[in-house]
């Protein structure tokens, strides 16, 4: 941290203001500005109303696991009154945010797991659209047998995954034995951090954490990574896979993006949250052609899909055609529009405060999970069992029916649409990257080579802490005219997507190396991947390049960085390159700041226990120069040509 | 609530001064000015540094889930980032405790699970001691069949307790289907609140209250009740039923108890925390000849134990000669006397503070769970993964053998043993109180008639929010006055073991009816039933006394009370009692008071949906009078003879 105290560090949040002046997308300021003429608050708003935040809470030494508090950490009062210390205080809270980001990976997860399930057996009317997943898949668990249907292997393969999520009695965690690199489970297995499984690891995070259990910031620690592993080989691998073999690899495609993608004389459809069940059937449904003479009839061109956060993207990747508008920050300001006639929103960044924007409009909000309900919706959802899940076309159907009966309830009045659009390329995968370059070994010879100088996953959520969206852009900037390769997904991505770096054209912003071999083999320098549970591709494609390259992850010129990052999940996804051995990089730090010895942890002990640390630089540039320097020196130690000299 | 705001409730916290002029036990009274001279900190001390407390974490209003914040709900911000508001807020925090409370019982009673699994299976030499309990629950399982061998029987309830903890794919819950009253379960099925699995049910807990998930306080509410049940019916009852399985059933005994049971002549071992897994093994290593003299040739008397909070008390009940001592928050006066040679630290409720204690004097603290480290203790334990649970008995004497090594290190001159002793009467069951009144049939006649005007299950940890032990006492006076008898455990039992309740002279304090019908019967009117898991006992009692009286537990004159409770653990297990249809009874509210709607739906909305609420009454007399009168009114509606005149 380069600031010294929490205090200074409070100083640094932009005000609304700030960001309506410096946030970089003109179709956010312009949406800003006409909320603001409206009288529409939005999250900006309630986070200038939330200051001073308190200290406490910002640098993680505040404890609330129990009755006898709140306790806090002061020179009056360097204990809780349990005897806890700033760093089991700090390290315990830390641990309980990862914990939760396994659950939510993981919660969501299941619910793709059910439905592979399902779809396998019979229970559930749902194609297997993944079959070579299914086969590839099966041969790397040991499970394939030629015998056996595709449907048979897909079953197991589900009940291999929920195994490895729910297993209370240890044994083999399947799925790091069947795909992790060998270097790195031994790297694990010394450190005596493979989870039991996933549910099991955060059920313990829970009880370590609580009152007068775990005293040992350093065992806490050890839980934490834990969880890390769970959360990237469960909870994000295990959905990953399954998706891919129920609903078929992503297809490459291009779509419009932003604002001035919504048509007015369509009905809108916006698609908001996580999970890819239902907004898979929802696609579906709003593509029947009796539902779209329906629309018709109501005197609408059509039915158009936008999509919000996460679901919309893996929609769009898979069925194309889904316009990408906003990532969880910005929602309330493409409800703002007022062109949206049914807003579907399942589960996780869906803040509640659209509820209060929604309200000023015609818009009906449909939550579609037991999980995540908002008062004032309409709720159409599988309920706690999944028992219901058979009806899942119906219930896809009943939404898109109720987006057409609102569409005459719109006040066209009322609707503002800024005038900004841009182009993207979505739908990269480790396979279609593999294509596009003839092979990975030729892309792997590329970094090899120095054309390319590395390639970091740039994801992430947002946060008001520092300017909406523009750290984003400012590290991506850094890292093209370095001639780094850029994958995207999530939050993080609807700039990139919105701004152009997503085409062929955002080459004009990348070094010369990129330039080249890029350009003949007509990609952009930002390869979107889709939602945030793809992180699972980043981590693949990593996985592949170090295999080709011969070396361990820890020593590849690659990282994950997710600068404006602010949610629970957003530390797993960090922990969890980290545990593959690449840095992270950030411009918000994690509420551990009240702890030297947790903070230096994070930013020091690991380099030796999994050879990569977390880097918080509050300035993008300035970030997005570490993460260029960082990646140098790697080649660096690699001896990789080209680059000596350079550093 | 009695008072108006989180301020005036600030103010009603005693001061350490207050407590030692106030608290009822002589001995901690002494304990308290002893170490205040000696300038021994202890967490009375560091309650009062803490003053004053943030009102935001005590109305529950401060939200911490996500790095956009921490948020807080203040008139000038009405809602957080997100637009999450105070309902929201509240009752996430309030449901993330009720999670961290079904995962410490759960990880604790797993280790129970996993070591019955192992001894069934022959992986670890532990005798299965509870044959009858073994072959009456397969038998309420549906599993029993005669060509079963006993370790068959218990393995396969070991797997199926482990399912009920770990299922991810919904199912039938076994030990709600086997066990729970069939009123209760068509209430919870009407509620959709039954779980899934434990597991499951804390992973979705997180889920749920994660960054955009659920914004709706009522589903909030609705897995909180669902996370009730996992704890009563898998947390807490499984770990019960395996315990029995493999060490047996209590054994009514009598001990001595307080400080004075200290004896300096001997080897002293103190066992503190919760699993009874090594403990068992403890106790037997301590009374192995070979070691009893090894201890008498370093000029001991021999080798004595003593229990701290709940490993101790279920030791204490099923081998006899296990002294209480005292509760967790009181656990630091007894390493003050400098009298224990070892002190054996499993999990849960060992506060960090005992470190600093146990560095003035000889005392070794040995930590006995990769859950629980103590920087500075010695760590002789299970790893992780259990996969050394074969050297149990290994590490026992191993740490028997740490204390008699450590015998010769104490500075006598150094130890203060307040001179206060006395007997207490502990080891009741559902089992041996039947054979106490001949038949449960008669118990029920005895409360239908009367005679006895109720039961209350008086319980909790302790809290320095109120005077220490001072609640349960004057709770215990009033209800005893009342001819309520009371059962107890855990933390809340101490006082009243160490203050004679629990011997037929407390039979003093009762109402002519207790007197009578258990002067008779050679019964204390305070019946101990072990340690906190050990609500199963009470819930038992409770079910087997409904059915005997053809009413469900809702209408039957029984409670549930936890005046000064603290923990996470604290908010589950009331939950657990109100979702049988008992009232739970406290001084210390929840921090739930942020929100009119959480606070009513604890305080009111529940009577409908479970036929029971949450009392808070901070006076803990006026508390027992309430009970007083809210059983009296339940015998009214009932038309129990010789009630109707008194109410």
């Amino acid at each position: 941290m380069s600031f010294d105290t929490i205090n200074e560090y409070r100083k640094t949040f932009p005000s609304k203001a700030q960001v309506i002046e410096q946030t970089p997308d003109p179709g956010v300021r312009d949406m800003l500005n006409h909320l603001d003429k409206a009288g529409i608050p939005t999250a900006f708003d309630r986070f200038d109303a939330q200051k001073p935040h308190c200290s406490f809470g910002l640098a993680g030494t505040c404890c609330r696991i129990c009755n006898m508090g709140p306790c806090k950490i002061t020179e009056k009062s360097p204990k809780g009154v349990c005897g806890a210390d700033a760093h089991v205080i700090v390290a315990r809270n830390i641990l309980r945010w990862v914990a939760a980001g396994v659950a939510a990976h993981g919660s969501r997860g299941r619910e793709v797991l059910l439905a592979l399930k399902k779809a396998a057996s019979g229970q559930v009317a749902l194609p297997l659209l993944g079959q070579d997943k299914i086969v590839a898949t099966a041969k790397a668990f040991g499970i394939y047998e030629e015998d056996k249907t595709v449907a048979q292997l897909a079953e197991q393969l589900a009940d291999l995954l929920l195994e490895d999520m729910s297993r209370a009695v240890p044994a083999t965690h399947r799925t790091i034995a069947a795909m992790a690199p060998p270097e790195r489970v031994k790297t694990w297995s010394e450190l005596d951090i493979i989870p039991v499984g996933s549910y099991h690891e955060v059920f313990e995070a829970l009880h370590r954490t609580g009152t007068g259990t775990d005293g040992d910031w350093e065992n806490l620690m050890k839980q934490l990574l834990r969880c890390g592993l769970a959360f990237s080989w469960n909870s994000v691998l295990g959905p990953s896979i399954a998706a891919d073999c129920l609903y078929g690899p992503p297809k490459r495609s291009f779509i419009d993006t932003n604002f001035a993608s919504i048509k007015k004389e369509y009905v809108n459809i916006a698609l908001h949250g996580h999970s890819p069940v239902l907004p898979s059937a929802l696609v579906q449904a709003s593509r029947d052609p009796e539902l779209v003479e329906l629309a018709k009839a109501q005197g609408a061109a059509g039915i158009r899909l936008y999509g919000i956060c996460c679901s919309g993207l893996s929609s769009l990747y898979r069925y194309g055609e889904v316009h990408p508008l906003s990532n969880a920050l910005g929602a309330e300001l493409v409800m703002g529009t007022g062109a949206l006639d049914a807003w579907v929103a399942d589960l996780q960044d869906i803040y509640p405060g659209i509820m209060d924007v929604a309200a000023c409009f015609h818009t009906k909000v449909i939550t579609t999970s037991d999980s995540c309900r908002l008062p004032g919706a309409i709720h159409i959802a599988f309920d706690h069992q999944h028992a219901n899940m058979d009806q899942i076309h119906s219930q896809a159907k009943a939404i898109v029916k109720l987006a057409i009966q609102n569409y005459s309830a719109r006040q066209q009045q009322n609707v503002y649409i800024p005038e900004v659009s841009l182009e993207a390329e979505v739908g990269f995968s480790v396979e279609n990257i593999a294509q596009a370059f003839g092979s990975l070994e030729e892309l792997a010879a590329l970094i090899k080579s120095g054309k390319i100088k590395g390639i970091v996953n740039l994801v992430g959520c947002n946060n008001p802490k520092v300017v909406y969206e523009q750290a984003i852009v400012q590290v991506a900037d850094t890292l093209l005219a370095n001639d780094i390769i850029v994958l995207t997904n999530g939050c993080a991505s609807f700039p990139l997507l919105k701004m152009g770096y997503c085409t062929q054209k955002a080459l004009a912003k990348a070094g010369p190396g990129l330039q080249e071999v890029l350009t003949e083999r007509k990609l952009p320098p930002v390869w979107h991947m889709g939602e945030c549970l793809d992180n699972a591709r980043a981590s693949g494609l990593f996985r592949a390049l170090a295999d080709k390259c011969g070396q361990p992850l820890k020593n590849m010129p690659v990282a994950f960085a997710s600068p404006e990052w602010s949610n629970e999940k957003g530390v797993g996804a960090a922990l969890s390159f980290r545990l593959m051995g690449l840095n992270s990089y950030h411009c918000i730090p994690a509420p551990v700041q009240g702890s030297d010895k947790v903070a230096n942890f994070f930013a020091h002990d690991t380099q030796e226990l999994l050879g990569s640390v977390m880097v918080v630089i509050p300035e993008p540039l300035a970030l997005g120069q570490r993460i260029v320097n960082d990646l140098a020196q790697r080649r660096s130690k690699l001896d990789w040509n080209g680059n000596k000299q350079e550093v």
